[in-house]
């Protein structure tokens, strides 16, 4: 009976060259080339995990230690994610049927469930200044240091910022991009957030940098942004928005974002095509989490705030490789994690970071930059490569 | 009667600052500026076709010469489209429920209608090499000779070709793109279209510059292209598809691109929303035509295609100005037009020429570019500004 379910699952990914292996060592593999990776399956309730519901028994089972890669996880994830079927089933509705529960309330939980783990767990893995999204890398082997900065600047440009402008940004971390701005463009920001840690650490760089005077960092949800601004930024928080509430996205741009002359940037993580996120990530890691296609954005943010659409960037393999930067680092403090967060949480978030890694390189993951303003209004540049910014580099 | 009928529709248009004039001078202007323009009624009939349809009865009244502008056309009909409501009415929406008779002869006729006019006609106001689709000004005073040059170079450049490559191109008009990549990329192209008029001259061109070994102009609809390819570019075709053969142009795509390291661009006249274009237009200029959302071309094109977005720019104001520069040569022209094609024709198509660099300037058309590559595969460069192309500018 195992060995029959075991071969089963060996011939569905037999083609993408992933190799079953079972608690006794045997294994049914038929591909034609070598194995890219071997799975360890330990133990029978694994087996039948992973014979019912890949998308969700896959982590559970690594995390607890009873599902094993041989040698570096992210090729074997890759290849797997390969696999997925662009079609959905039915299952993978339920959580938009019944809304993402990112209710004022609720997107206070979610968000608290993943980014008030600590700072200090951040601080072991990410860049010096905790940016935790897809990096830009002006040459792939730049440091993710630089890479981070390169991207708080590629935002800047592309807003194409003046000395004196007001920015609302929703959702800012741990305040990078919003120091970004004023630092180096000038600006004045009011920088929103719901995660108290991160608001904490924000606050205290804004203070020792000097920059308290031109960013505001408020415990606010982006429902509630008031004011008017010249730019509007929100960087890797629309994938935590949630179908159900793009209209309410939509109508702060629109009330926020100046008639004349006003742009935004939104910038997340996205598909081609409708699918929700993998099961277990939105169980473990990231609930309430969808990350739209640009038709949902456009129809559901943007149409609906009067908005047109001046530039798309698709930063996909940027994110791969911000991703394989984390991963390095979450392994070189593998045994710090363990001690303070115990072995299944490690293993979840390597999981997490290789999985994630694993879907921008196969594409079933996208990273869209996406720049917009008022319908019918004077864009900011005439061309992209127009020098008139305050730096002057093309974007 | 009549004054009340125009004191309507002046009420209507006071907002945006155009003054009605009847035939006998009377006015019943209220806006609180001076006037963008006025608006010369010459009779019953054209007051009664504004108050009822005035986006198909403009156009008509126009061309009869019952309907003329005092002054500069463009601000007027810019004044005019800032009006138009960007809710639909359901007349709107007959064309698309009754298909766009974009068939396989269908379009035939319809290309005809338009680009079959003679080339003689288009050469009377078009740039040198009769490039009819959206230019690229690197500044905003380029000529058009120039302008026209360098959005051939930036279509290239974003689909980064290099010798040797084979392109497809769905839609070359009079054949400026093919010759312009086999000339500086080193590529080989077949080009597609259905217009004998612009395959005559394209064919004579290519011979002219020694390039008919490189560049096959093939006397057939995009639906037929066969064979394997590592680019495809359309240039101003999709606008001429139609909303129900996207699915045709998708599978064409996904057919023909090569699935590793292909790479291409749509180039097309859209909307922020879905609105079918204007009712005269439609019926005197472009039969058949539909500016699409970048929505309806995402999940209508380049979903089924199995492809992604990978950058999108919006031209808009590029094409205000394009038209600017058509419309001046057009001016320049008109007594050749008058003689050759009668006054109403003369009419209609500086109507046709104003009016669209209106709805490009206020906004209610966009000019899009999309690049895409198959899902998952290898982009063609690491960052829009990777120097690795043959001419090494950023795109």
């Amino acid at each position: 009976m195992d060995r029959w379910l075991a071969g089963r699952i060996q011939r569905r990914v037999d083609p993408v060259g992933v190799r079953l292996e079972l608690w006794d060592g045997s294994s049914a593999y038929g591909g034609t080339h070598p194995p890219v990776g071997d799975l360890l399956v330990g133990d029978r309730q694994t087996l039948l995990g992973l014979a019912v519901d890949p998308d969700l028994w896959f982590g559970e089972r690594y995390m607890a230690g009873c599902l094993e890669v041989r040698g570096p996880l992210e090729p074997v994830l890759e290849a797997l994610t390969r696999l997925v079927p662009q079609q959905h089933s039915w299952r993978d509705w339920l959580p938009r049927a019944f809304g993402s529960g990112n209710s004022l309330r609720g997107s206070r939980r979610n968000v608290h469930h993943h980014y008030d783990l600590g700072n200090a767990f951040y601080e072991l893995w990410l860049d010096r200044h905790l940016v935790y999204t897809c990096a830009y890398f002006p040459q792939p082997d730049a440091t993710l240091d630089a890479a981070q900065e390169a991207k708080l600047d590629l935002v800047c440009r592309k807003l194409r910022l003046r000395p004196g402008e007001t920015v609302a940004e929703a959702g800012c971390g741990w305040g990078a991009l919003a120091l970004h701005m004023a630092r180096h463009y000038g600006v004045r920001v009011k920088a929103f957030n719901v995660s108290r840690e991160q608001l904490v650490w924000a606050r205290e760089r804004a203070r020792r940098e000097g920059l308290t005077d031109r960013v505001e960092f408020i415990d606010d949800d982006y429902r509630n942004v008031t004011g008017t601004f010249d730019a509007f930024a929100s960087v890797g928080m629309l994938e935590h928005v949630g179908l159900a509430h793009f209209e309410d996205l939509g109508a702060v741009v629109r009330r926020t974002l100046r008639r004349h002359g006003g742009r935004g940037l939104l910038h997340f993580i996205g598909r081609d095509v409708p699918r929700p996120l993998n099961a277990w990530i939105r169980r473990r890691i990231f609930p309430g989490a969808y990350p739209p296609t640009l038709a949902e954005v456009t129809t559901g943010v943007l149409d609906p705030a009067e908005m047109s659409v001046l530039d798309v960037e698709n930063l996909r393999l940027h994110y791969a490789r911000t991703l394989a930067h984390w991963s390095a680092r979450f392994a070189a403090a593998r045994e710090q994690v363990r001690a303070r967060y115990g072995e299944s949480f490690r293993r979840a978030w390597e999981l997490y970071l290789a999985g994630s890694e694993a879907a921008f390189a196969a594409g079933s993951l996208q990273l869209f930059q996406v720049v917009f303003a008022p319908r019918g209004s004077e864009p900011p540049s005439w061309t992209r490569s127009d020098p008139s910014g305050p730096r002057g580099a093309p974007v």
